[in-house]
């Protein structure tokens, strides 16, 4: 045995222990199962004119790209996608990348470096932390939402170029960014904010434009967008969202850009159409508003701000007992433990998705309802 | 203007003044051009059984897989393509991602730390030298193909975990790196080789099966493989390759693979049927070599290792002139100048792909062999 195997028998060892090892579990095209664990917010991941439109590319294109953007890879298809994107989120510019992960790699290393500061949220994203990472800038973690501490940190940065990272609406606890203050501070000291709308595009403001838009920021010069084309627009891919200058840049300096081969056909045409009846029914999100709103009031949690309802529960054992009985009951919902929360609290994620009918989700939420209460008693009973 | 409209332009105006700006340059589905700059190394991207996969994917599983793998993401198409993927390179396990970038980040990242080295490959690609970064481990770049550095690179390591990151035909330049010696060296300082096989895996080795296959390695418990699903095999997307133990150490602590929402129907599918035509056609490949070898002949440079033919030219300013002299003649090809070089050496990049029919083939090679020709007489008389 080397010692690399013996490392990788410690680590799981030690998974074990902690109660955290996971495993793959394959689902078929059809799954039985109600999801509520998903980020299919809209429900147009299998809408018939998205999926019509990923087949016929796939058909007309092929199943690849077949080079990176800047050699071959860029097609009518990519062009048009990022034109109405930039449009409908009211930005000059959009670029498209492979995903989201990407897209936030892209944006962050392409603008820092070792040379400046970057400043994040505690409740920040894997991929904008990891971002932070890769362009070797120096980091500052600040407590979440904090913008007097954000302040201090730029107060502090000179004349160094500083970026602050933050998400629209966070993916784990579902609770908004206080965008207006952010946009604010970052122009009071030359800071560019970088807001990731993974989970406010397609939910948030006016007929999904993101919570950005909603806050009169699209044309703030100080604010840089990235999104995902995996939530609300069903498909695969990111995006970054700016002025045609940094998409400039962007194509000439972002590695995570430049050295990646382009987004397949059949996602890129997916999301496009899935952007398509977005704007054409803009009363879509609504659904997911009015959802969470009644999925909240039943559990007695406040609503979110998007489509991701979050469900502190007394303690990790309730949290996993509570995502096994929905899931016997047919109902998948996610469910986070410590390491995996930002603030220590184990909770359930559970999605307000338009992709259910109304049968369906009504009985989800009775599902939903009765475990959590059950969960909740038994919590009681045992502390 | 804020600061950062005035650093964007000026980071504009240094490329230009540099000759290096790039714009995009969106093409149709049918292109005119014969195109010898993309990855279709076996030509599959638009094979029609592939073609046909990546439709009926798309229309029967949606545009998208809608959650990151272990959530929801994790369909049946992704368990057969790993299934399948680890069968054909002799491997035990593999894991698919999202893109072959993804892959590199993922192995890397998860296995090496602040605790640990990594020993680079100074010609190793964007992706392995950002993951390397994203580790935030010792990185120590040695020089090309430079087995005896690497001894001593490791021999100094002391008990430290330490990764080797090659490719094993590199991008670029199309050479091979020397895998017994360094699959040795590895073995003999318990270090981890990995292997990135983007440019190995389909045109390399018996049937495609890949360099590391070629040369026994593919049992070898200090070698690790990460391939892409982007270029023989025509789709998107990228794998790691390893150990059981490997993959389950991925699924559990890769933070590219965890927090990134699952490759799409389209290309998973697209890539598990090209991978199933090589299987019954493993003669492919070779129509690859000939044609290299012919090219290389042709041009009096030595043939490649894979299908990646680099082709040395006397000046950048040689370079562009014959690209756009090729591009006139209907042909397109790579050009790398400085800083995107590993060796400084401006040279045109033309991949010898399957793509082509027997009558283009011949015509792309005679364009480029008279065209190569007149530059490197230019070359001469301004020398
Ligand atoms: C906030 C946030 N940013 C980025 C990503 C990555 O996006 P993608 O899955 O498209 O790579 C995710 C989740 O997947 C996310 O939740
Ligand atoms: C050697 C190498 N590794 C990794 C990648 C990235 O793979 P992908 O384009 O599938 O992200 C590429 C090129 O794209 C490559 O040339």
């Amino acid at each position: 045995m080397s010692g690399w195997d013996g490392w990788l028998a410690a680590q799981r060892a030690e998974r074990e222990r902690a109660g955290l090892q996971r495993e793959l579990r394959p689902r078929p095209a059809d799954d039985e199962l109600l999801d509520l664990a998903g980020n299919d917010y809209l429900g147009l991941r299998r809408h018939p004119e998205v999926r019509r439109a990923a087949a016929a590319a796939g058909w007309e294109w092929g199943a690849g790209s077949g080079a990176s953007r800047l050699v071959t890879g860029t097609t009518t298809l990519h062009a048009e996608l990022e034109r109405e994107l930039a449009d409908f989120t009211g930005r000059e510019s959009a670029l498209v990348l492979s995903t989201g992960y990407q897209a936030n790699l892209a944006a962050v290393t392409a603008l820092a470096g070792k040379d400046a500061l970057v400043v994040s949220d505690a409740h920040a994203h894997a991929s904008l932390i990891d971002a932070a990472r890769m362009s070797r800038a120096a980091i500052e973690v600040v407590a979440h939402n904090d913008v007097a501490a954000i302040r201090a940190a730029l107060a502090a940065a000179g004349s160094r170029r500083a970026l602050v990272l933050t998400e629209s609406i966070f993916s784990v606890l579902g609770d908004a960014a206080p965008l207006p203050a952010l946009a604010a501070v970052c122009a009071e000291h030359d800071a560019l904010l970088v807001v990731d709308e993974a989970h406010g595009l397609g939910v948030a403001g006016s007929g999904g434009r993101g919570l950005v838009h909603a806050h009169g920021l699209a044309g703030h010069p100080h604010v840089v967008l990235t999104a995902t084309l995996s939530k609300s627009f069903g498909a695969m891919g990111g995006a970054v969202l700016g002025s045609a200058a940094l998409v400039d840049h962007l194509v000439n300096r972002a590695r995570p850009f430049i050295f990646d081969t382009a987004l397949a056909p059949a996602p890129t045409a997916g999301a496009l159409a899935a952007l398509r009846v977005l704007r054409r029914e803009p009363e879509l999100p609504s659904l997911v508003h009015r959802r969470g709103a009644e999925l909240a009031a039943r559990l007695g949690v406040p609503p979110s701000a998007g489509a991701v309802l979050s469900v502190p529960m007394p303690s990790p054992r309730c949290a996993l007992a509570a995502q096994a009985a929905v899931l016997t009951a047919g109902v998948r919902v996610g469910c986070f433990r410590p390491p995996s929360v930002p603030d220590g609290v184990s909770r359930l994620r559970a999605t307000t998705s338009a992709a259910l009918d109304d049968a369906d989700w009504s009985r989800a939420v009775d599902v939903l309802a009765r475990v959590v209460d059950e969960q909740r008693a038994a919590g009681r009973r045992t502390a």
